[in-house]
């Protein structure tokens, strides 16, 4: 730190992501990302977008991308707004919406991003418990609040909160925003823009970095009432004109397009998840019902510590969290059936030793 | 507004950026987008990374960028930190070293994105004015700052500030961050990157979006004391992990490689700017000694509101500011020869009515 950081800055716990590493020589199933490739329409339209239209800013509305995603919910785009990645839309929403006098709320076990946020932006937060199954019990979260988010399916937990339930929450919370961050919604979850229409307070945020293949492009959106979009715009244009790049926009709106090649990926993934469920309880995990592309697991005596650094050197990443309640568990993202053949070889050699 | 709006979202007054229309009707001259297309080996590079790579998480650090940066400007990479555009990594500088007690300060007429932030980021601030030739001078700015940031070349003017003034300006400033902004810099004026080492409240920002034809791939820089920098870090690690794509980083990295690409457009650039500031002087217009790649210019007796909107029904558009001091000049952008050779024949159409 120096005199010349502003107090705030000083303060801040920045977010550490999932380890990237550069030279690609670990199988990855530690950030969650598609082991499919991006659809090759994706391909073909940043390639042709490759050109001299390059020197010209972006749309700063994005619209063609705002008119794919239109016609994917058949919503009207005045109640769609789109940044960099969901993680900027995230922050975009706590400025707009979270920045309150009363707490905001989020489940004690989440995305770690949220405590993040409220530190930068000074907002205050008290945390919810999950219940001991790891779910959300609605009747958990503070009535008081000024806004509640969690992730539909919540990570690192895996688990679906049904829709029926989420609109008794709307019901009992009418005052405050609620956020619902349906990151990994595609893999087997019913989205909640359905609701968005009749709850004027909900705001939905998804992300086209794990079910379109597209987590080096970039792209997140939110769909909600046209006054919450109206409010997060004004954060954007307080910001940033052009958060996205026009490779970013296009390419995005070709991966909405695609939606027979997003149903195949999807469908291949949920078919490996529960083949590969069924394998981990033969080996003695316990692996909680996902409907993401990662499953959160747990080995009856192994220690989730031990066996994650055991796996690297072994040459596969899996994510593991070194926290309260979950220092037990292992996150391991879904690849190819191949991959995860290699996962459980690797896995059988260490737990035989 | 809403009652979800938080307070501050109510309070915004965001930045407007110059008109992006999307049917590329218009000769645009508007904003300060570079005539040449980007560097093939960008477009090349590009296309290059239109592959399953996409799939994965970008660098979070994006190395390679800022090892491009680092070799052009022998700067180490701990003083070099990268964003989504100059914007982006203004309003993190704003957040990480102005949020302040004290005011910070910046020109009457200078790049109206800094008030912008200020709102934002609830941070206050004093202007000081530019003197009659819309000069910056020095002794004009409040020695008791919160921290001082102006554009050099300065914006809309044109005018360029000479780094030894910059230098006496740091020699009395030791106490607040002083923040350069070199968008227009490569079109005639020295960088101050080389006073970094000698003044560690120094940061200078750059964008790819002007000098090297990239304003649709969004990519800046920030250079300074590897304190400044890694409080830039903090921030941007708490808002969002991966703001430039890989797209972006790669293609960053190809237009900064292609040096001679570069100057060759500089060079076009300047000797067509200083040939068209010619003309405009034959025409009756007074132009400011311009080290940018736009001029700005007032009419001897046309109102510069009408000729805007004149220009703009014939197909031309250029920028004009409703603003006091102001609101008699134009900012029209230097363009190819070709399109200067246009303007002219259209000004001279209207000027003869």
């Amino acid at each position: 730190m120096t005199k010349f950081w502003s107090e705030l800055t000083t303060q801040l716990q920045p977010y550490e992501a999932g380890e990237q590493p550069q030279d690609q020589q670990y199988l990855k199933l530690n950030t969650n990302e598609n082991p499919h490739p991006p659809s090759q329409k994706v391909l073909s339209r940043i390639t042709e977008c490759a050109s001299d239209v390059l020197r010209l800013y972006p749309d700063p509305e994005a619209n063609n991308l705002k008119n794919a995603i239109s016609t994917l919910y058949s919503i009207e785009t005045n109640k769609i707004f789109v940044g960099n990645g969901s993680d900027e839309v995230l922050a975009f929403s706590f400025m707009a919406f979270f920045k309150q006098h009363k707490p905001i709320t989020f489940p004690d076990i989440s995305y770690s991003f949220y405590p993040v946020y409220c530190k930068l932006f000074e907002i205050e937060y008290n945390c919810f418990e999950l219940n001991t199954n790891f779910e959300i019990d609605i009747n958990d979260i503070p009535k008081d609040n000024g806004g509640i988010i969690f992730p539909n399916p919540n990570a690192p937990t895996s688990l679906y909160l049904d829709i029926t339930t989420i609109e008794t929450l709307l019901n009992n919370n009418k005052e405050s925003v609620v956020i619902v961050d349906e990151a990994y919604i595609d893999f087997g979850g019913q989205s909640c823009i359905t609701l968005v229409d009749k709850y004027p307070n909900l705001l939905v945020i998804q992300t086209l970095s794990k079910s379109r293949s597209l987590a080096g492009l970039r792209v997140g959106f939110a769909v909600g009432n046209s006054e919450l979009i109206e409010g997060l715009e004004r954060v954007k244009n307080s910001f940033n004109s052009f958060p996205l790049d026009l490779l970013a926009i296009e390419g995005g709106v070709a991966a909405i397009d695609d939606t027979a090649y997003f149903a195949r990926c999807r469908d291949d993934i949920i078919n490996t998840r529960e083949w590969f469920t069924s394998e981990l309880t033969k080996l003695s995990f316990t692996v909680l019902p996902s409907k993401t592309n990662f499953v959160f697991v747990k080995h009856k005596t192994q220690s989730a510590n031990e066996l994650y650094l055991q796996l690297k050197q072994h040459g596969i990443l899996v994510r593991y969290f070194n926290k309260p309640k979950i220092n037990e568990y292992l996150r391991i993202t879904i690849g190819l059936r191949q991959d995860m053949v290699k996962f459980l070889e690797t896995l059988q050699l260490l737990l035989d030793k």
